[in-house]
């Protein structure tokens, strides 16, 4: 710890000073800590984000409070997600500088510009042509590394063990994805009046409320990997040659389809938002078909990576599939079948979650909030929850990502 | 810690030594310790067992040695399987008086006869009109209380983290119950050559082996409640009035399910071997129509009880199905039967499991190692493995104990 190791929300100038004092933070920025510029970028739900930029480069450094900022010190929140996000940044991303526990702060590499956050290019129509390779290839390592595919028991329980104390954030999750959408909360806003019956048509949805029951439970007592836990298109900063996944601080043990669904579903409702994003100078056509192409090649790529992983490490020390036992090339075949079709139900699952959760519950996207015509969003609105709802309630019937595709192209054409 | 704070194995004379220095134990002994009978009496797989008695009292004493006594010490196992083992009897039976750690060392009450250990009783043919009513009160109990049923999950992850620290008992369950099996071992044994063709016979069964998977990664992954871990038979005491749990050292979280299965799966194999046991004095037919009974009475009795639990704290701290979503009479009721009927697929799952393990795996039961006919023995023994094959593999078509009790009933028939 650099700065004494009692907690102190930082400002622009407090910051500058705290790192002047911090040699990792000073040699990130070339040691020229004279003259820094600090500008605040924070547009997520939970943390201070600054960027610091001197003469000789930049670093970005982000503080937890002990409260969620989007809702303000009515709603307390840990500030060890901090130390969390820090375990994970560092598991999947070698590049943290400097992490100190005490002020929940983490300074970690800039992502230049022309980085900006996925969401935003889906918004303005942007094709990213290596998306889908580069995000199937972080879902593959991260999932996949984690997993008791690759890992003795040993070493999971204990790394499960530690994540167990992100509780605070798992209950967050638990919170606003799996309860407050299907109950009456303070916290849900929709688009009202438009959609005050399709709200209250998911509070009454018995069918809904057994399968999120299921899925909530899973979420919390199925340990299968390590997650990034927030792995919408606004943890993702883009360009079209390069993809960062940023915003971990939700890392812990928990089912492999939490992060998928999010990705996959956060592209659905990019999809869905396009007809409102769509003028005379662009129908949003073409687009639209390239967001469902992105859906489709992530997922095959994903299995196709996740798969080529299993197959190099078979022989490993993971202990989930023994080689005694799984040496037979048939036999794998029909195991890793049924574990990628129970991973894509799962996915399903949790991303119509997701979806459902962002056009009903607290937090809603950009996607959806940037059409300015309130009636024209709400129709959008309900085109995406509609799907999601199908989709959790039959994900078990759909075999492959195609299928999903077609379904989502049926609601469309509505 | 009474005596010193270093591991030695005791024996009956340093053991009468250990009990005159430690007060809880001299105490449980009404103080009197100057004559102490010693009893080694540890007929398990895993530890030394002594009961001591002075003419005021006795107490059973319980001691982990750092291998597995029933391999030896070319099989290493960690001693602080005795500190689980202490915390599940403190979270179910108030009944421990002493726990030394260093020493792996738990001093508990003496269970006293005419209590015997139920296998024996069952081999016996002893019948215990109150057994299915105690243990489904047991499991009810202690499943219930440390799910999120009746837990946040605050503390449920605190749980979950504090036993993830008895991962090496685990991984002895992965190893004997989920893989040796499977797979050429030197540890397994079976009723050779009799039973030769069927062991390969499941080491080639592919099917099996695809379903065997998905439990051992039940198991592993899906921390639902604090379970015994090692459920069978053996472990409990019984008189035809009391019924008695001992030996939780496998205790950790995992799925439900592996409890009940143990000990219903147990109950079939007892069913199983009492053609073994018939002579012209008992036929055994009317016990056989009892054990029957016992397992349909004991998951009947078991679900009355843990919806009765369900229901009565359903408006308490559980933070799996929140009042507010489920407060409509019809909906928990359909909630409440899918997650019966999930209960009872994993059961079945697990119980078959147990029952194949004990049949070409390490460790048998002496349900079918004390009848002395090997080919008698061997008729016995198929006919339990044939039917615990065909329910793991089937256990998702049955809806109900008594569609099991049929199946099992239509094996014997053969």
């Amino acid at each position: 710890m650099a700065a004494g190791d009692e907690f102190r929300p930082l400002d622009e100038a407090s910051l500058v000073a705290y790192i002047r004092a911090t040699p990792a933070l000073a040699a990130s920025l070339g040691g020229r800590v004279d003259a820094l510029s600090v500008k605040e970028v924070g547009d997520g739900n939970l943390n201070f984000v600054y960027i610091v930029t001197s003469d000789a480069g930049s670093v970005v450094v982000k503080q937890a409070l002990p409260y969620i900022r989007c809702v303000g010190d009515s709603w307390p929140m840990t500030r060890e997600r901090a130390y969390f996000e820090a375990s994970a940044l560092r598991e999947h991303v070698p590049e943290v500088y400097h992490f100190d526990r005490a002020m929940s702060l983490i300074g970690m590499r800039y992502i230049k510009p022309p980085h900006i956050i996925l969401r935003k290019g889906l918004i303005a129509g942007v094709h990213y042509p290596l998306l889908a390779h580069h995000m199937a290839d972080y879902m593959a390592n991260t999932l996949f590394f984690t997993s008791l595919l690759y890992n003795s028991t040993t070493h999971h329980k204990k790394q499960v063990a530690r994540y167990c104390e992100n509780v605070e954030m798992c209950r967050l999750t638990e919170q606003v994805v799996f309860s407050d959408p299907y109950m009456v909360s303070k916290y849900n806003r929709w688009n009202s009046p438009f959609l005050d019956k399709d709200a209250e048509a998911v509070r009454e949805d018995d069918g809904l409320k057994l399968e999120i029951a299921e899925l909530k439970s899973m979420f919390i007592e199925r340990a299968q990997a390590l997650i990034h836990g927030d792995l919408h298109t606004g943890s993702i900063m883009v360009t079209p040659d390069s993809t960062q996944v940023i915003d971990p601080e939700f890392a812990f043990y928990a089912p492999m389809g939490y992060d998928i669904g999010a990705f996959l579903g956060n592209l659905i409702l990019a999809y869905f938002a396009q007809d409102g994003h769509a003028d005379q100078a662009n129908d949003r056509k073409a687009y639209k078909q390239w967001i469902l192409k992105t859906i489709e090649e992530s997922w095959n790529l994903f299995q196709q990576k996740f798969l080529g992983l299993w197959n190099k490490h078979k022989d490993g020390n993971g202990e989930a599939y023994l080689p005694a036992i799984y040496n037979n090339p048939e036999l794998l075949g029909v195991v890793q079948k049924k574990y990628m079709t129970d991973l894509l139900h799962d996915s399903l699952g949790f991303g119509s979650a997701k979806m459902i959760r962002r056009i009903v519950g607290i937090a809603h996207v950009e996607d959806f909030d940037s059409i300015e015509d309130a009636s024209k969003r709400a129709s959008c609105e309900r085109r995406a929850l509609d799907c999601a709802k199908a989709i959790l309630k039959g994900r078990r019937q759909f075999e492959s990502i195609e299928q999903v595709i077609a379904h989502v192209r049926s609601v469309t054409h509505d």
